[in-house]
């Protein structure tokens, strides 16, 4: 099908106004938050209903044209990138939040509603919808529910796939499937809703979610603690955990985070510490109190050298702006930003920060590094000028190192960034020829054609 | 491949006291814990290890011969039976429980471990492994994690899925795969892990599992509510959770199932009673008491007419009577018994309880209903003579009439028991010919020779 041709039919399905053509429209959207991969697309169509998704790819799919699904863009593994050209299929006209079911504590809601804007919605009810990635405020939840997204209450509360009970989707041949539902339990068929979640665009396109929703915690207690070596530092969060506390948030931060931060934003960060940790314990005010004391205990054994609590919102506030900062901060230091989510089991923390530090001295890169400590989810963050090639190969090699270290470790590629393109040449080494073959095999059946997200997640099917 | 062969070949793999082809021995392996389904098979091999597995499947693939995997039988949807011959692969050697990691709170354990040892062996940690199915003393954890198997703290912890973090499986072609394992966060690929769990044995044989495990809870508090009208009684349940309290436990019975158990057990239950509450709250001792009092009220709110609070665990025990014992005494009425798990959003119990004492009227059935009504899992449990064919005809009828009921009413045909065989009937009313055709895909994709668990959960593929 010539262009032309696909760009009236797809202007018959959705009406003029919605399909972008301009270069400048078309440039906009040939990238995502992923530095080096930008690849123009054909055409950018906005469908508003279901009914015009299935059209659409009933359309791609007898003619074989790439379909990239994107929200708003924010993911970090160029998962939306439109790598073969074709059709960004953007869906942020489906942004209504159907409904808020307090008897069964579910919300309908829409794929292009913004993740932030549930949360201020049932806010009044009393409740939250935990998964809170750091685009929580511009991530559309269809793009969190593609990624599997995590954030930084993933300890205690878990990541997008323990609150998408069902899902609305449509499939590379147009057929709209309902997976899941309302129920608590359900073993009935194939879990299709988990399979989808996290599949990155490349199995189906979500256009509707249940979300399961919990009472918001009444109560919480913030600190941060300061250490010497980032071995007593892992020993904390180990032992934390070990005392059978789950905070709703633990955070690392390393020395070069450290110090980036304090370069940039002066708040009397103490530079010479090998790694602090911000921890927060929340629920019932009687077990916030517990837990904290609990907490303190833990960190003074390990050698904690200052610990200070937050009196209050406003203080937290203060006090948790070396991580809220991290990321802005180091990306200040160069052109170029690769944030890496490489995780291992939490008791291999002090092993991995270790191999990343080794990675950046024998290769001569910048990498400052936090995370999400109690999940064992590493943000080692890699800033550099992609423009200069010698660098590149540097960077690509300091790369290798950390992702064979994280999976000889026991880890995984990806804690809650995806495969998309970035990861996809250490995806056998983590899964094995067989797992990939499982893998390939299952796209191949639900997307004969390979045309959702082609090359992302599996590479070539 | 002559049977002679085969057996001879299967010999060769495990040795020969491992493969039973006596009559006696293939007929103790011809049926489950499901009415109505034997058949016999052609061999029982009872291999030791994973390599075993994988040269047993290998041969199986190649000669297009049935394996129905098999731990303790205990399933209610005809899982295990054999239903076109072939091989009964039984998992039970897979007898250990490798590691405990106190530092990830993960247990690494073979697929043939009863799952109370798991319970029992864990104890010593302060650890607990939450999923409970009614069959915890004698089912085998491949086969909870073939089924997916619920249990009464669904609610507040979650089933079997929301547990396995990672599996080791052999693939119908003999692969051997290893998916997830001790990372909290992994969004590498597509999550095998969950789409394997609840599939049945038609995908994989499951011969190792990483279990999440999670601290036991400090204090506990049972009551038993008495109510006049079953409207009233899931109020009661839709009032709890909107309080935002998750009790761990929160059980319905019946009239039908209060007088059948007071019948044969004489513990002075309120015979007159439409419906009684059974529920604990748990967790740590202040949370425990502040939620007995919120559920105490809303309990009373809802006009129970009578609340009993358990004293100690003893006196709980005695409480718990009439729901320990509703499925062996129903089972006692009649000589076949149909436990059904058909599950609803839990607000919507009272209309789904109406619904089925409507099919046991019109059919002349007798049906006793029990179940975790906070999960809105019911179990209408049927009890008859599948020798009386006539009956028989109408316990077919107003099981209709309940599958029909539970997915008008945006219910799930199993929350907890599978598909199996029992409910083919009604899969493609809940998920439609394009979800049944994306699941067919699926199993078409991992198994092209049909060989694992033919027949079930998806019928004919």
């Amino acid at each position: 099908m010539r262009k032309e041709e696909l760009i009236e039919n797809l202007k018959k399905i959705v009406g003029d106004q919605y399909v972008q053509t301009d270069p400048e429209d078309l440039y906009a959207y040939s990238y995502d938050a992923t530095p080096g991969h930008s690849y123009m697309p054909d055409v950018v169509v906005s469908p508003g209903t279901t009914e015009e998704v299935s059209k659409i790819m009933k359309l791609a799919n007898e003619n074989r044209i790439p379909v990239y699904t994107r929200g708003s863009g924010t993911n970090l593994s160029a998962g939306t990138a439109p790598l073969k050209g074709g059709i960004v299929l953007l869906m942020l006209r489906f942004n209504k939040i159907i409904d808020v079911d307090l008897e069964n504590l579910i919300a309908e809601v829409e794929a292009g509603v913004i993740v932030q804007d549930i949360n201020d919605y049932i806010a009044q009810f009393g409740l939250i919808y935990p998964p809170d990635p750091g685009t929580v405020k511009t991530a559309s939840l269809g793009g969190t529910i593609a990624e599997n997204s995590g954030g930084l209450r993933g300890l205690k509360y878990g990541i997008t796939k323990n609150y998408v009970q069902g899902l609305e989707v449509v499939l590379a041949n147009g057929d709209i499937l309902h997976t899941g539902g309302k129920n608590v339990k359900d073993v009935s068929g194939y879990d299709m809703t988990k399979l989808f979640t996290g599949s990155e665009g490349t199995l189906c396109i979500v256009t509707k979610a249940y979300l399961k929703l919990v009472p918001a915690p009444e109560a919480q207690k913030s600190m941060v603690a300061v250490f010497d070596t980032i071995e007593d530092a892992g020993r904390a969060v180990s032992g934390i955990i070990a005392a059978k506390i789950i905070p709703a948030t633990l955070e690392i931060l390393d020395n070069a985070t450290i110090r980036t931060v304090e370069d940039f934003m002066h708040v009397g960060l103490p530079t010479d510490a090998d790694a602090i940790l911000l921890i927060e314990v929340d629920g019932h005010p009687v077990i916030v109190e517990d837990d904290a004391k609990k907490v303190l205990a833990v960190l003074k054994e390990n050698n904690a050298r200052e610990v200070t609590l937050a009196r209050d919102a406003e203080h937290k506030q203060q006090l948790w702006t070396a991580r809220r900062m991290a990321l802005p901060c180091l990306a200040k230091l160069r052109p170029t930003t690769f944030v890496e989510d490489a995780t291992v089991p939490r008791s291999k923390i002090p092993a991995f920060l270790n191999i990343i530090k080794k990675a950046a001295k024998e290769h001569n890169v910048t990498i400052g590094t936090f995370g999400h400590a109690g999940d064992g989810n590493m943000h080692p963050t890699i800033v550099c000028d992609l423009r200069d090639e010698e660098e590149t190969k540097r960077v690509r090699a300091a790369m290798d190192d950390i992702f064979r270290g994280a999976v000889e470790l026991g880890g995984t590629l990806s804690g809650e960034h995806g495969i998309g393109l970035g990861k996809l040449p250490w995806m056998e080494l983590q899964h094995g020829k067989e797992g990939m073959e499982a893998m390939r095999a299952i796209k191949r059946a639900l997307d004969p054609n390979l045309i959702l997200n082609p090359g992302k997640l599996l590479g070539e099917c």
